[in-house]
Parts: C-alpha cells; structure tokens; sequence
C-alpha cells in the first residue's frame, strides 16, 4: 500500500466524485469542541474559531492526517440571526483557519450553512435566503472550493438554500438531518432527494440526528426516490457517530440522553468501518461523519476503503490495522487480540448493568 | 462563585494539600492522543511531544482550562528500556511542554515515571532503579515542581521508584494500578499502602486499571491499612474514565475490549461529578483521571468542588451547570433536561440491544 | 365487585360477542405442558389426552378458574397426518376433557384445528380439506360449541380450513399465526382478514408466534382492512406470553431461543394486563392467549377487564389486585410494593448481564 | 440408558446418600402454585391441600415423574403461628398426598417445616419448639421417611429446629436460606453449617433465596467451614430457579421483583443442568430446587446426572436430550438447533430493551 498522497494540487471535488473516487469527510466539531472546553451546549455556535483558533486549527489537523479530503468551514450556526454582529468574523476566520490546514494535506475547503432559526416560527423565504446569503458572500470573498447546506429538518428550506449557494457557481452539496421516516412534514426521504437535485444540488445526502445504520437507510430510501425519477446526483453521508436505533422522527435530540448522556452510544472504530463498507456498496462516495464522529472514526473510514483508493491516511503511521498494534503486548491473551475476528465479531458491553440498551424518545 | 482563580505564583503541592486545598489532577493522555492519531496503541510510547508537540500542547492546555491544577509531564514509558536512545530528548521536550501550559494558569508540573518493562522478567534492582534515575535527572535538570510514580502493578518496584525519585528532595507521589485484589503478588491494597508511605511517598493512591467506582473501593482499602498503621500521606485518586465492574484483578486490559472497543464504557460528566464527591468525601484531596479522561471529565471534577474551591474553571465558561445550557432550547422538552434531577438519574442506553452489559475477562 | 358468574346455562360464543361480552379465552397448552412432561418438543403432538388425562384436565381446570370462558379441545396437530391411527381417539378424549371441565363454570368448548403439515409441500386443497372434515367429524359428533382453525401461515389454507368448517353450521373463529409483515407469501394482514371473512369466519384474528405488543399492531392492520372493506367480524387475539420485539416475517420460531431458551421473554402479568386493556381499546373482545401464557396471564386478563365484566374469576380469591396481598410483609420494604405504581412502572432486570437484550433471528 | 427403575421398595435417605447416591429433591410449590392458582402471595400458606389436593397431587406427580426422589409434604408455613386451627387438618392432608404420589416411583416422603414468624419478634426458645414439635406429631403418626427443616434466616432457630426434629429417631437435613454473606446475624456460612451438623444434622445445606450459581458459592463456604471442624454431614442444594447476581444479604425477597415481576430471571434447563453439574463437583449429593423450580428443572438434573446414575427419569420419554427432539423439524435452521453447542452457549435474549439486567436491592 502506498503511503497518502503527497501535496500536489487537489482537484475539484466533482471531478473526484465523476472519476468515482472516495472523497472523505470530516467529522463531529460541535460535540468534539464541547468536550475539549471550547463549545457551549444549547448555543451550539462556533465562537471558538475567534477566541481558541489554536483549538480549531487542531482539530482541521486531526481529521486531516486522519484522512479527510475536505475541511469544512466551522460556520455551523454562524448566520446573523444566531450570532448577531460576529457572525462575519467568525465566518471569515473559519474560513481562514480551514484553507490553512487544507494547504497541508489534500484537502478541499468546503464552506457551510445550515437551517436557520427562523424557519420554525415563519417561512419567509427572502429574509432566509438573505441569511444564506450573507455566509455566502463571506465565502465567495475568501474563494472556498465548493459549498455545503447541511442539517436541514424541511426540504422547503433545503432547497431555498440550494438556489442560494448555486448563485456563485461552485459546486453544492446539500445534507437533511432526517430519517427513514422523511423531513418534518412528512416528505420522504426519496421526495426530498428529487426536490434537491431539481433544485441544483451536485451532492446529496444526509447528515446528523441518526447513526451510522440509520443513516444508511434514509440514503437508500433518496437513491431509489433518485432512481425512479431519472436523477442521479453524487450521494454524501455524515451520520452521527453515535447508535441511535431507538430513535423516532426527530432523531437523537429527542432522546433523553441527548446531549451529556450519549457516551454509551459511541461507534467503535469497527462500527464505523462496517459503515464505510456499506455506504461505499451503496454507491456513496463523499462518506464522512458528524456529531460524535471523532478523528479515529475518520481515520477508520479511510482505512476501510484503503484497498479501493490505494493509500492510508497520515494517521495510520499509529494504527496497526485490526488491532494489529496489538501482537507484541507481552500478555499472550492481549496479543490474541491483534485479528480482525476479534473486533469484528466484538459485541461491546456497556459496563453499566442497571441500565436499559435502548431509551424512549421524549416525544 | 467567583471566577476561576488569577495568575498568583502557584504554591507547592504539599503547601496545598497541608492546606485541605482540593487539587485537581489532568486525564488521559495515551488514550486520548490515540484517538487524535498521535499515540500508537500496543507500543504506548510518547514520541508524539517531539513528533507533534502542537498536539500535546494542545491537550495540555484543555486539561488546564478544564480545571486541572497539574500538567504531569507526557512522559509514560519514556525510559531507555522502551523508548531506546529517543526517551532523553523525549523527557526534556516533555517538561517543556508541561511548564509552557503550566505557566498560563495555576499549575504546577508533574515529572512522571512508570513502571518498567523489565520488572516482569527479572527483578534486578539497580537495573531498574537505574532507569528511574535516568528519567529523574531530566526532571531535576529541567526543575519540575513534583514527581510521580505511577501506573506500579508490584509494590516491590513502586517502593523502588519512590526511594529513587525520594532523591531529589521534592516530594513524591505514587499510585499502583490495582484493585481490591491488590497487586499481582497478593499484597492487599492496604498492605501497599503502607509500604509506600513508608518508603517516604508523600502522596499515596491509584491511578488507571478500573473504573472510577472500583478505584474509590481500593483507595478505601488504602486509606484503613494506613490508619491501621498510624499513617496519614495524602491520598490520590486518578481512575479509568471508564466503567469496568467487571474486572477481575488486572483491570481492564483483560477485558476482550481493550483497547478498541471501550466506547460503551466512557463514564457520563455526571459519573465524574458523583465519583468526585465521593473521592472527597472519602478524604482524597489530589483527585484526577488516567486513561479515558477527557477534558470534560476533569471540568466534570473542578464544577462538583467548586463550591468547596470557591472558584469554577476557565472551560466552564462553556458549560452550564447541571445542563442549565438547555433552558433556552426551542423544543420545550430539551428545555426540561435543564436540571440537575434529569442528568442525576438518567439510566442512559448503550443503543446497542445485541450487546450485553458486562464481559467475562480473558483471564 | 361481584363474585365469579354461576352456574347459568352458558350463551353461545356469537350471542355473547354480540352484545359485547368480554369472551375470555384459555392459553398455553403445548409449551405449557411440555415443562410438566406431558409433551415432547419438535413433535408437539397432544397424546397426553389420552397418556395423561388428569395433567391435561388439571390444566384446563386451572385456565377455568383463572377466568376463561372457552375450553379449547387440545387437538393442536392432532390430525391424521401428524399422529397417524391414533389421530380418532385424540380428538375424542380431548373434547370429552374439555366438556367435562367446561361443565364446572361458564365456558364453552371450542374444537380446534391448525394449519396441515402438508401445505408446505404441495397445495392438494382436496387432501387438505380432508384432514380437516375428519377432525370436524368427531367434533360434530362430540357436539362441541363453536370451532377454531389456528395457526395458519397461508391465508390460503386457512381459508380451506374455514370453508370446511362451516360445513356444520356452528360458529367459526380463524385466527393465523403472522405477524404485521403478513403471511408466508406476503399477504398483508388486511388482506388475510378480509379473505377469511369472505370466507365466512365469524371471528378473525392472530394467535402465537408473536408477543402480545406486535399481535396487537398486527390486528390493528386486520382491522384496518376490514374496515376498508366493510366488514366486521368479531377480533380475537391469542398472542404469545413472550415479548419477542426482535422478530422477522417467520416470528419466535425463527429466534435461536426457540423452543428451550425463552424464559427471559416470559411475560409479567402486569404486561399482560397492560395488553388486555390494550386488545380492549382496539374493539377486541375474544381475548386469550396462545404458547406462554400461563393460568395467572389468563388471571391477569380477567382481573383487568374485571370492571367491564362486573366480576372477578375464582382465582382471584388466590391474588390480591395490583400486588396488595403484599400489604401484610413484615418488611415494609416489600409492604411498600403492594400497589399499583410499583408494578405498572417496574422494568424487571433479567439478571443476565452477559446476555443481551435482542436477539438476531436465525433466517 | 436404562429406563427409570420401578418400583423396588425404596432405601432410606441416608442408606442412599452412604452409598454415594444422587437423591433428587422436588422443586417450587408456593410459587408454581401460586401460578397455577392455588396460593396467594404474601400469605405463602398451603391451604391449597385441603381446597384443591387434585392441584398438589398433580405437582408432586409432575416432579416424580421428572426424577424427584422426595416427596417433600406442601407444609411450609403450616404451623399453628401461621394457620391458627387449620394447620392440623393440613399437615396430615399434606402427608397423605405425598405419601400416595410417592408410592408411584422411587421416592421418599419427607416432613417439612420452616423458620416460624416469632423469631423476629422475640427468641422464646419454648414457644418456637413447640410449634416445631406439634407439626412433627403429625409426620409422626404419618409416618415421613424422614424430616427437613427448611428456609431458616438465623442459624439460632435452625438449630433448635434440628433438636427438635432428633426427638423423633429419623434422619434430618436442614437448609438455611442464606447467601455467601451468611446469616442475618452475620453467621458465616461455615459457622452456620458447623453448628448444624453439631446439633445433629444428618444433611446440612442451602434453599431459597439465591440463584443456582450464589447458592452453590455458599454452599462451597459451608464445605470449607465443615472440612476445617472436621466434620461432615450430607450436603443439599436446593435454589432458586431464578438468576440474582445482584441480591444483598437478605436474597431475592429485597429485589424490587419479587414476587410478581421475576419473569425474566427464570432459568433454562440449560442453566440448571450446568448447576447440577457443579453441584455434583462440590461434593454435594442431595440436589433439588426451590421458588422457581418448575419440573423440566428437575428433569434437567436428572439428565445431567443420568449417566452418573444409571437411568433416566420417567418425563424424559418426552424430551430429547440437548435438543436432540429438534431434529426432525422441517426447517432447517430450528433442526440446526439439535444440538449440545447450541444450547449450552446460548446466551438468551430478555427481549426486553428498556430494561436493565440487573437491579439494586430495596434495602
């Protein structure tokens, strides 16, 4: 196997995606941030790209040795209506911070919207889109590669956001945080999918609010919606890092562990190889992660597929493959962990016997 | 509460603890910097402070700002017998790291030896000793504030890092990674304890191999041989921050989930904040964490003491008290996780119904 | 709350249904005797009728007492394809067992029938239907109440089974054994209903293979159907005593528990309460049980419906209502367990934590 | 194999544990028959011989036929402290039906009583050995086999039970209902069996209370503290058939399950033929079972243990050995189940997710 690929100048991320080539995302920065100390819960806004860009210009680094091909601005929220007058700060910071560490590797910068927090309450559709708008401007001035709209609940929205980002001519890539069960008006997923690409979207897929498994049928359900109607866009997965088969419409944040009790839920990096396996037999080829998806679950995806893309990541230089870091321990029974059975066929316990396997949804 | 405590030239760790000050320990490092992709699992070495140190500095500086009180130098199984002609540099890279963050808080730096890869196939004295006075020689050189020695599975060789690291002249702390069941001759942790108090350790406890509930229950144990002896060191609690009430006595690398499949295992904050009211209450006053520790589990320790503290930590800037971050969530029944009674008494799933709760250990 | 109905001559199962009688139906009769040792597992053939009769009447005594009001003949596979000769002297002893305890109280006996062992190898509706009219003989000779044709897979056998029921004129219940996935060739669970109607059945519904919970999504389908339809046969729902959330198309015979591992799956009788009301609410009024369901899941329906019904049955002289025969404990720890809230909220642990809580069906 | 042996005039109990016999207990009555609807919960008292003998005789049949070699007579509770005037009228009807069932097979009667509902109130040694000794006049003009003296909390009682029952010249076995922990006085368990034997104990053991695994780590401690006197009277085991890992001191009556929400602990026969096994190991020859021992648990100790003696027991002609009655089933994943792997490894599933696997005891 070869070692990564070296610095030569990254192409286009359709031109990756036409010539079927995996292009890998990256992974869960609110969550992860929160636990380093540099998110607050609830905000959920990325303030942390001002005050700690030392923080976040680690983390870029950390999913990019993992083997991340894109760099996603860290602008999740970061729109007028949820951060007032720093909103273009941050915006133009992210950016920065994320061209940075994409110069390092072979890495694309993606710049991100995602729902507003108007939507819920009306559905003016100028005023949104001029939120979008705004963001836009900031990443047209500052040349990002292509363009994601992401964790959208109503395709309406999804798709004012597309006709949006399509306005400065990059490619755009558009995510739905639902379902099997489709958005929250009941659209399902395959309708949503066929609204997005008539809209313009270049990728489309699903990210957040359900794990790995779930997230893979929602995007089988978009594919055959695709399908029937003679569309075939790229297909893009960032699911949660987190089990959630006990989910309803809503996805994890209806659930009572939701947001400082998921620790139990967290894939393995065998979990996320399943995944990655899967995903890419389903035809998606931009697989990355979101909340919960920490740099080895990156990197695990990267591994996975590094028989069909010819390389392992930076990262794999500390990681035996299968637990094969593992064959010199001196204990003969740890060392009979250095196999791919081994974790493969794990069933991890939980530690915790007082507690359930699966939770209620509040709602 | 007032904020988190100024820039005051940090008094010594045994002026603090004479004192009945809480100090509050760092976390995992190893652990966590694998998942970062800078630690190889199996080897365990600290390559990555001269490698990465960005990221080392990085970790640091979160453990800081989540409250701790020590930056222990990254120098886990940086002796000559592991690390080969690497561990010198290694060691000083280490104590620069540790004394650079230290320096922007009120810290102080920890110089850290382990056990050695030796003790298990011969017990030659001097070869040994000789390896702990290697490393103590970088730490003199470079002035730590404190030594520890940590991570002792044989008394016999705990005693011998504490009369070595004794020669120094700056007090000693040190912490076997046993159980209930004592260490891997029999000696009960009781009999441990007394040991090493009597070997001139200033400071006596556990660190890694068990959970946080299984460490309180083996530092209980100390803490009644001590008293039965007539000795009073300090007590010192850094434990897993995962769930193991499974164990047998070697601790969790006997578990078939080590090292990759812990995840179901992470201890919750609010496991952390109960684990760090009853290590108080139990009289442990130098209180932190070993591999699992994350960042948020030490903010977890430094917001449960703050009242005792009087001040909470520069992170809790961004975390709400008992979830209290939620009251502004737009759905109503996110906003009724606000409260300390919701966290208190979440039983949280593993979201995995195949899996069962507990392991038999390989051995 | 008056005592347990008299002596009174007994109404027919329709007249009862009709005027929207609670018609409470008996359970388990093969796996519940194959754990007494009358019954051979694999085979599940009923010789006990005439090996053991006393262990077969004690067991109809007891579901009596506990409250049903039907006494089903125990001639489950006792057709002559699966017991050859001996097939004649079954089904008589088991209609003259089933008379004689019927006498003691108010139930009716039914004559039953389930689904061939041929149907699967070949669609012979003659040689089929033949089986059937030789059981129906004996069942018209020995003047049973009404009939039941149970656990059919294919609609289109148990419509067979239904079209040669009514040959005598008395009053026909079909219940199959599938699940809300439908039958063995897809029919959804509407369909099926609607065809048995058609077919002539007065009482349509499910019995085993399902827990109580999935029978019941199940009927809800059927009814819709019906309704679609403009039908409306009486509901009868005869559900396993097992919770099985885990399984497929094929239902518990296809879990690796089935047959000898499924006491972990035992309904509680408070489970069972909570499905009577439930079956209630659907408009469900023939409400028994099938494997699993032992005389205290039969007291637990009685004792449910028992305002409706205006009377409890003779075995509730024996169970004090929602646990209140514990007021008298000398603990008050188990005094304290003697009402309603205890019960209707326990979530009782397995005392298994090496096993999980679902399993993966074998097919 | 051979069959079952006849009707031989059957050895004392004590002849066939000297030569080294397994003698097979029964298993539960008050808890079956509450089940069945024959006793009420939280009275526990065995009315049910007079009211409904037909329901006792067929349980004592149903435990002979799986192997039972005693014919324990339904007397537990039966003292006049509990049952006032009845209890005459119920210890000789008791008598009778074991008697009468017993003379079918190879099997013993024995007299049974149990700890009286003073004790905890007061310790008058007269009064307490007076009702002991009006219930041994009735197995006296009856004429038991022999005598046991069951379900004692404190070893005091036990004691003047043993001396009690010496009076009347036949053997006596004695069975505490303690765990590892010993007694409610904090007795150990060694120490309890010490004075036992010493009292006059011919058989000294365990029932009740604790699961089949717990009850045999006490009895191992029994063993331990006999071996140390150097003593050694018969051993007995007669538990649970429940699983309690999680029980305190005072066993499975503190678990908030007990007594109508157990359902999920009840163990396979697989579960108890790897207890009788054990048992077997320990040395122990007297292996029955108590609450939660239906009759296929007790077939499963008698197929265990048929080659160790010789014969199967009369109910085994209705189950294949490990399954083996699964292989002519038609589908071939259930026909894959016939077979010692299958079972034996099994790890059965709660089909409950929402539920832990463990519980905290209420006190």
């Amino acid at each position: 196997m070869l070692p990564a690929r070296g610095a030569a100048a990254p192409r286009g991320i359709l031109e990756r995606l036409a010539h079927g080539e995996v292009v890998i995302g990256d992974g869960s920065f609110l969550i992860t941030l929160e636990k380093r100390g540099y998110v607050k819960a609830g905000l959920w806004t990325p303030e942390a790209v001002v005050e700690h860009p030392e923080a976040v210009r680690q983390l870029h680094m950390e999913f990019l040795r993992a083997g991340s091909n894109v760099m996603q601005t860290f602008t999740f929220s970061a729109s007028e209506d949820n951060m007032e007058s720093k909103w273009e700060e941050v915006n133009a910071a992210a950016c920065d911070l994320a061209r940075e560490v994409a110069g390092k590797g072979d890495a694309l910068v993606a710049g991100g919207v995602c729902q507003s927090s108007m939507y819920k309450y009306h559905k003016d559709e100028a005023r949104i889109k001029k939120l979008f708008r705004l963001q836009l401007e900031v990443f047209a001035r500052k040349n990002v590669d292509f363009l994601i709209a992401e964790y959208f609940e109503h395709v309406e929205e999804a798709v004012w956001a597309v006709e949006v980002l399509k306005e400065l001519g990059k490619p755009v890539a558009v995510t739905m945080c639902i379902g099997p069960q489709g958005d929250m008006h009941g659209v399902t997923p395959g309708a949503c999918a066929v609204e997005l690409a008539k809209a313009g979207a270049d990728i489309v897929g699903v990210n957040c609010r359900f794990g790995p498994e779930t997230s893979l049928q929602t995007l089988r359900l978009m594919k055959q919606g695709l399908g029937a109607a003679g569309l075939s866009p790229h297909l893009m997965a960032q699911p949660l890092g987190f089990h959630t088969p006990d989910c309803g419409r809503g996805g994890f944040v209806d659930l009572p562990e939701y947001p400082f009790g998921l620790e139990p839920r967290v894939a393995t990096r065998w979990d996320i190889q399943k995944y990655a396996r899967e995903a890419y037999n389903l035809g998606v080829r931009y697989i990355g992660g979101c909340c919960g998806f920490e740099p080895y679950h990156i990197r695990a995806i990267a591994e996975e597929l590094a028989p069909e893309r010819g390389f392992l990541p930076p990262a794999s230089e500390k990681h035996g493959s299968w637990g094969s870091g593992l064959d010199m321990h001196t204990k003969p029974w740890i060392r009979a962990r250095a196999r791919r059975e081994h974790w493969e066929n794990l069933l991890p316990a939980s530690g915790r016997p007082f507690c359930p396997s699966l939770s209620k949804p509040d709602i």
